[in-house]
């Protein structure tokens, strides 16, 4: 399948792209300031470039989306809108703007997190973003068919342990690897409107 | 108790007044466009000024969230963002600046909806919307504790039926009186972090 890979540099965006191009796929890497396609998922306009620049693909894969983390009581309307624009409408867009360029039966894999069910303190942006994405996948998801739409949510990577570990105590880690399974999963697999979890 | 509550004017604000009311407890209540304070909480700065009116209280109770319906291909970024604004946002903010204002063991309570666990065609801003606070709620209760936070998602009510009953076929409506015995539950337990669902 051609494939749209986007976040294809971070962590998780280059286990997702091994993964799919392992399994004989054909992957377009999407960065916002690395590979071949340098686009912002952040900005709709950019995202209707994208779609332009590379036509018809057969799944969309998502790895990418930044919130804000901090108190709640430190947090400001900015802060949660950032959340909102850089994890949620984004995603929601590459979706929606998505649905003239997938194929038939293609797929929309997105990028949520385990904070919408298990929360940590300064994450409540991240959970609200979280928790939005959760609920838009199933929401599209009855729209949408036969394309499909699926998102991916698990904890913290086993690679991430270093730098985020103390935000997790006591909570198994999950390798990066596996995650990008679930990836594979949904592209390859029938379901629809599937949260993924790995925690 | 003193009980900030907004969208008193509405259908299920209406029947959230009068259970508080009818439990003693001194009510509060804040419409857009009728009511004693007229706020507008889809503006950041209403609410400041909003608490700045009213001082201290035991609880803040919220009936109000507006959100766009239309088929996932016509939405646009805007439906999106109106969305996050009009119902997210709003809610989050009224919890934000409100640690100030509310008592050492007082109450938020927020309103979601059953879309973001069962989803309707056109509904996908709102189950976004209803995800996003459902998780909300669970992140900012690990946070501003001993005060607490729940939120109440109820299905479609009887009493908008002839309005709305279309959009829910074959699904048992809740009478409006029992959505609003959340709301007391909320205000007088003990309980945070929590979502009642009726449905």
């Amino acid at each position: 399948m051609r494939i749209l890979l986007i976040g294809a540099a971070g962590r998780l965006g280059t286990a997702v792209g091994g993964a799919l191009a392992d399994r004989g796929h054909d992957v377009l890497a999407v960065g916002r300031t690395s590979g071949d396609l340098r686009f912002d998922i952040a900005d709709p306009a950019q995202i209707t470039e994208l779609y332009e620049r590379v036509g018809k693909v057969d799944a969309v894969a998502s790895a990418a989306g930044d919130v804000p983390y901090k108190p709640v009581a430190d947090m400001t309307p900015d802060d949660y809108e950032s959340a909102f624009r850089g994890k949620v409408l984004s995603q929601v867009e590459l979706v929606r703007q998505g649905l003239a360029n997938v194929a038939e039966r293609g797929s929309f894999t997105l990028v949520t997190g385990v904070l919408s069910r298990e929360p940590i303190p300064t994450g409540s942006a991240a959970s609200m973003a979280n928790g939005a994405l959760d609920a838009f996948v199933r929401a599209a998801a009855i729209e949408i068919a036969p394309q499909r739409i699926n998102a991916v949510s698990a904890t913290v990577f086993t690679e991430s342990l270093e730098e985020y570990g103390d935000f997790f105590p006591g909570i198994r880690p999950v390798d990066v690897a596996d995650v990008a399974q679930a990836y594979v999963r949904s592209v390859e697999g029938g379901q629809t409107g599937q949260v993924y979890t790995l925690d």
